[in-house]
Parts: C-alpha cells; structure tokens; sequence
C-alpha cells in the first residue's frame, strides 16, 4: 500500500477534500501503466486467441435493462441504520460479527429484524438501538435530461453484451459458440468498501460472456489445444493439480466447453506472473452460486487478506437473453447449423483491479541481502520498460543519454533519469518493477557500448549501441 | 452513419428498449478496434513523445471538487419548457433559430424571458405558450452510500489532473513544465445531443494539462524540434499555413510555449489520416472564449456537418490550481529552480468520438470504378490489420488458412473469411479499412507462397509464407 501511494500505482480519489468518498481511488501513472498492459495482455490471451469480439458499451443504461435483468428487484443489500448515531451497516455482516449467526443475504427483512431483537445486537459503533432492516439497491440512480429520466450506471459490463447480442451476431456474421468481451468500468453503491482496490464502488471489468448451443458441450473441435493443460480445481478442502481432460472425465468439470475456458484462463494468469501454486477453482455450492447459475466456478488467489476472488466462471444457462427477449419482443433466437436456438451463456468475469493488487502483491520482494525492495513482475507487464541512466550528466554524456532515450521512447515505455547516485536511481528502479537499465558511461563515447542492468539477477553486461532497440523491444515483448 | 451501424463501428445504447436515451452509443467491434488504435497513437505522439504522465481518475467525483471548479454553479445551460407539451429546450438557440435574436448563453434568465415575451415565441412542437427560463445544471448527480451523499459524474477528464497534481508532481518528481495527460469518459446531461457521435451524454475525452511556469514561455529548449512544422492557423476569414515560428514571430499564436503544443498537435492529426488542408486553428475571440482563458484555440476540421472542432488548446492561466487550492487549503506551489511559482496551466482537450467520426469520414471513398465502398484508413489505425482468406475450403487450403491465421492472431487485429466469392470478401474487407488480404490458394500449396492484396492499389503479389508476419507486422506498425 505504501509503495502504491508513494510510487503513482493508485491514491484515492478527490483526496485534498474532505467529503471524499471511500471506494473511488485513481490510477496513477505506473498503475494505469500496468493496467493497460495487463488488458493487452488480456486481448491477446483470451480475446484475439479465441476469436473473440470485443466491444465497448455505454456506462449508463436504460431502465428497462435493469428491470428485464433483475437488478432493480434483486441487486439490493440488506441494512440496518442506527437511531443513535445515524451509521448504517450491512444486516447479514452486522448479526453474523456481533451474534455469530448466519442469515443469508437475501432472506426475508423480518429475519434480520428477529436476529437483531432476539440477540440485542446493537449499534457497534454508539451502541444504539438499531432501526429496522430494508433493502438498499446498489445501482446508482441518474437522471436524463430535464426531466431526469430514470437510468442507472451500469452494475456490470455484461448487460451490454446481452442487450447488444443480435446487432452483433447478425452484423459480424457470428457462429456459435460465440465470445463477446467487454473490458470497462462497473459501479456498484457498496454499503461498506475495502480498503485499496479489493471492493471499489467504481471499478474496472473485463467480462466474456461465450454464446453457445447447449447441445454441443462435449462437442468441442478446439478442446484439443487446452486438453492437457493444468487446472487446479477445489472440489474437497485442497485444491488438486489436474489436466483439462482429467478434469471432464473425474466430473470435476461438467464439460469439454467450461474446461476449455477455464484451461485458457489458467494460462492467461500463469502469464501475468501471479503464483499459481497459491491458487485454485472453487466450484461453488449450491447455497453459495447464482440461482440462473448451473455451474460456478471461482478463481481465487492467496493474498495477505485471505483468499481473493479474480474472477467468477458462470455457467448462466438461457437466463440473460431469455430475460431481454421477453422484456423487449426482440428476436434473439440464432441459427446454429439448421438448427434454431436461444444461446447459453458461460460467463467469464474477471476483476481488473483485484488482479493488478494481485500481481503487486505477488510479485513484491524484500530483498534484504541487497537493501532494496524488488517488484519482480514480468517484463510485458512492468509499468516501465526500461531505465535510461547516465552515470553522471558532464563529458557529453547526458546528451548521448537523450539521444538513446529518444531512439526507445515511442516504441517502448521508457524513463531517463539524470539525477542522483547511480545504485539509488537502480533501487527506484526496482521498485516501480522496471525490468531492465540502460546505462551510458564514458566507455560510451569510446567504444559504442551501454552497460544493460536486469533488474532480478542484478547482473550486468555491455551491448552495442546499434543492438539497444532490437533487443529492449525483443526482451520486453508479449510472448 | 449506415457503414457505422452495419459493420460495427458504432451503434445507439439499449437500442432494443423503448426507454433507451439520445447521446448514449455503443462502440461495436470495428469501432472499438479504431478507437484503441487511436488512443495508442495519441499516447505515442504526445504523451510519450513529450514525457508527460498519464493517469486514470475515479469519473465519480466529490462535490466540493465541482465547487471549487465553478461547475456547480456555472455549468448550467438556459432552457425553457413548454406548458403544453412539456418540450423542453436551449433558450438562447430557440430564441436564436424562431426570432432570429443572439443571446449568449450565459445571459440572465430575465434576458431569455423577455426575448421570448416581446417576439411572441411559442413552442417550435405544439406552438403552445413557454414556460420561465430556468438553468440545468448539466451534471449528472448520483448519490453516494445509503445516504446518498451529493457527488457528480466528471463532466471533464481533467478535473482529476488538477486535483491529483500534488501527489502526481511529488510522487513523479515533477519538474516544469509538465504535461499530465489522462483519456476516458466524461459526462453531460445535454438538452439537445447531436446525433451519432457528434454530441453525446457520455463521451471520451483525451485531455492533457501542460503545467508550467508563466515567466518561461518563450525560452522552451524543446520548440526547437517543432519550429519548422506547418500548422494552419485562421485569424482572418481564411486558414494560412505558417511555421510554428512564423506563427509566434507573427503575433498569431502568444507564445513558443504555445506555438509547440500546436505544431505536436498538427503532427498528430496528420499522421491520423484526416485530410489537414480541411483543418484549422481557429483562434477564438474574447467573447466565444472561456472566461479564465487567455488565449484559446480550437482545432476545426470541414466535415459533412460543417466545421467540426476536435479539439479545445486554452491557456488557462492559474485558474484551475487557484480554484483547487483556495477550496482545499493544500499546497499546489510548486519549486521551478529556485523559485516558488503555482503553475500555468495549457490545456489541449480532445474529443476522441468526434476524431473517430472525422477520419471514418475522411476516409471514406465510394470506388465506383471497382464498384466499391473503401475506407482508405491508413494501416496502424485499421480496425483489422489483415484479412486471411481461403480461396477455396477444399484441397487442404482451408487448414493451411487456418495456420496462417494462427501464426497472426495474437501479433496483430487478423480477420479470418473462408466463406463466400472471394471478391465479396475483398469488398467486405475494404469496407471496414483492412489494408490488407492474404489468399491461400493451390499454388500456396505448392511453392509456400500467398497472395498479398494492397487495398487502396488493388494491387496483389506473392510472398512467401516464411515472411508474412514479418512483412504484415512491418506494414502495419505505427510510425
């Protein structure tokens, strides 16, 4: 967190002023570096590998949208405020931390009522009375034009993929099964935000949502690429290493079509540097998933905060395209082969932010033995290519230290620093997690050669001057 | 408008519902790709050509922001509503177009109330009487937690840079000047939007704030690499095309300071592709100019709905740091060498719905000698790179498509088309801008070689296999 504020990864937002709001935080320079990134990395992982179509859908929605999909009714938490000191709390949290019950997020307000009045739970912040439960949606409510209109800021990125689904499919020619992606800001009016970038108000998604046939689950032609790929599925209390097809076979999975994306999921992360030794699928119970959701899985990642949810894998049978068809009249009925059918829908739901924490947090180092803190992040991802140094600023050699950061800095993300010891300028490096150094000495200006510096191994060795373009992009390209 | 909805660049929100709202589009997957690209080339071009800091902001923003700002108070468009019909419209255009009367929008109401009583204008829909003139604030609000404290979506990216600029300057030790750039939506509640993307509710801005120290604006080492560069400036009733260095020595443009920021300007929209001998400086006289502005030029370009500005470049003096600093109380004094100065702020605001619009239109091209519809985009900016087609499905073409296809996918935007008359699929092609197709045919089977068909010339040749994505990454890498 310290090196997040103090290095431009993220800060809240609005902070000078005082009535800034929990759960909006900015991307600063090197976060917004690591997200763009990131989300290349995305698209060429998931979306462009998969053939995949990407679109970009407006924030605020209509009415209608939220109706047909349930959210105005459903998207509600249960709250309690206190007569005493006006703090309101989440119901199901409050009973569960203060009586140690558990009453589940959407049962009947009267349970919470009972619970509260039956275990004197009061106010954990003046010790008041507590006033009665009621639902508080999270959709953040606009008006339109003078007359405000009713419309809302969009709980999810996929309702546009919905909505958008038969322009889409008739204007690009689409096939099933068929992926949709959208990677943009969601918005959700939480009661209680964490701390950081775990459970924002604003927030960044990039969602999948893949249209299929049901009837051709186990009917996969490119299930062969990710087949022996490894997957590490919680099914029991541990999570168990195996391979997709192990996975469709033992039942662990319930088709060739999930496996597949999880499988491409699995690699995806494996590829932002994340540890994957510490993480797992959850399947979900019955109690715990979405009740359109015919199966669900989790994609969770050990952290100092426990066990963090990345993404959620849904099965979400027709529910979505049948609740937009009835509502609207529209047709959203496709022809697979000659056959007609309202498409499933699977579901990939990955959260941005909570993943950028992630790989922070998984890739920073204590290196001790060296006095430095090390982001040992992967070098596609690292917020800054490459350091251009100049070991000191006279002799000619701050000018030919420009002339190399201008050669880099349009192909690749760079940053020249002129100023201060050369080991604190590394360090600095280090700790925004830039993968490599450049620097010019007097040898330079002799014999044409810069000393490159990596930033894990610490190791040092001379290249050519003519060689610093082709091998900064080579080392810093996606694989 | 018609090549937009059909082939995906952009199409209306929540188009399936009655209630969907003017000024809300969905960016489609063309549109998409051509925005992304876009956005990487104005990242490459100015803000790290110019090694400015780039950031990404909360567009949830607290109330005392938009006080300090003025927009609480000053943001607010004059309209009238009709006690008939309850139409609703902008005073001063309504006065403007029925009694043919200006009045400037930031009038006191009496003005509009009394134009409208002494011309006897009546509602343009039903012709019944209007109501008083009012002013509509044309933020959104939204409330924050189960109290739903007062915060308002950004209508401006770049309040968060001025916000931010404490952190940001001291975090990246900032020196002057320093551009901080951020790109992302912004929101208004107009009256009135234009239709498509030419005013929207919800838009993408790309803005970039230029701090720097007021007693230095015409010693900046840099204006050297851009005095030579031609921008067309309009002073009189026509544009002339002068050197950034003509402009200053001519009084045209205030400063070396200035005069830079345009030429990279120009530059940049060059290398867009929009036709720049339709495009112009337009400096704005003190009555079209912001209040807090000192000089204020917009970037204009000629389109089929007239002169279209893109972008807004205003000196905006210390208005904004001001605003921001007396509100706060924080400290916004920055230290240029040994003095102590708050900084001058150059803003260049860009409206990156309307560039896109601007070079689809641009671009556009109706062949009727090849008995085509091409977008003449140039190649980076391509929505699809290259189009990979089988001549014939049969014979092994389809497979060896296939490989050809999956050596490009994840290294640029490839398009796989192995189904219909190759011809439609070329003109398919040239609709949406792919520059390039690669043909698999028999011969490809025989001597390893594919057809390449440049989509301006029409012209083909064959390249051998071993260097297609060598030759098609080289020819659509960015400048």
């Amino acid at each position: 967190m310290k090196l997040a504020l103090e290095r431009g990864f993220y800060f809240p937002s609005c902070e000078i002023y005082s009535d800034s709001q929990a759960g909006f935080w900015e991307y600063g320079p090197t976060g917004l570096s690591l997200k763009n990134k990131f989300l290349e990395l995305w698209r060429r992982e998931l979306v462009r590998r998969d053939q995949m179509i990407e679109i970009d859908g407006s924030q605020i929605m209509s009415r209608s949208v939220f109706e047909a999909s349930g959210h105005l009714e459903s998207f509600a938490d249960p709250i309690v405020k206190c007569t005493g000191c006006g703090a309101t709390f989440r119901a199901d949290r409050m009973i569960s931390e203060a009586g140690g019950l558990e009453i589940p997020e959407n049962a009947g307000l009267e349970e919470f009522d009972q619970a509260i009045l039956q275990n004197g739970i009061r106010c954990a912040k003046c010790g008041h009375d507590l006033g009665p439960a009621r639902r508080f949606n999270m959709m953040f409510r606009v008006g339109i034009g003078p007359d405000g209109e009713e419309a809302y800021l969009r709980p999810e990125t996929c309702q546009s993929i919905f909505v958008d689904f038969p322009r889409i499919f008739k204007t690009m020619r689409g096939r099933l099964p068929l992926g949709i992606a959208q990677a943009g800001k969601s918005f959700r009016n939480e009661i209680s935000p964490r701390q950081s970038l775990l459970r924002l108000r604003e927030f960044y998604q990039a969602e999948i949502e893949v249209f299929c046939n049901p009837a051709n689950l186990n009917d996969l032609e490119k299930f062969a690429r990710l087949q022996d790929t490894v997957i590490r599925i919680q099914t029991g209390t541990e999570p168990k290493a195996m391979t997709c097809r192990e996975a469709v076979q033992s039942g662990a999975v319930p088709s060739e079509f999930v496996a597949y994306y999880l499988g491409m999921l699995a690699e995806f992360y494996q590829k932002t540097g994340i540890d994957m030794e510490r993480s797992r699928f959850r399947r979900l119970g019955d109690k715990e998933k979405a009740f359109y959701a015919e199966a669900a899985f989790d994609f969770e990642v050990e952290t100092t905060t426990g066990w963090l949810e990345l993404v959620a894998c849904n099965y979400r049978s027709d529910y979505d395209l049948g609740c937009h068809a009835r509502k609207s009249k529209e047709k959203f009925e496709v022809m697979d082969g000659d056959q007609k059918v309202l498409p499933h829908v699977f579901e990939i739901s990955m959260g941005i932010d909570r993943s950028l924490y992630t790989i922070l947090e998984h890739s920073l180092r204590d290196d001790r033995e060296n006095e430095r803190t090390v982001l040992s992040i992967v070098p596609y991802l690292a917020p800054v290519h490459v350091g251009v140094l100049s070991l000191v600023k006279k002799g000619g050699l701050r000018e030919k230290t420009d002339e190399v950061f201008d050669s880099l800095k349009t192909k690749v993300d760079a940053f020249l620093d002129h100023s201060g010891a050369i080991g604190r300028r590394y360090r600095r490096l280090d700790e925004i997690g830039v993968p490599y150094a450049l620097t010019v000495d007097h040898q330079t200006l002799e014999d044409g050669t810069v000393t490159i510096r990596e930033r894990d191994s610490m190791e040092q060795r001379r290249i050519r001057l003519a060689d610093v373009t082709g091998e900064i992009t080579g080392l810093v390209s996606f694989p």
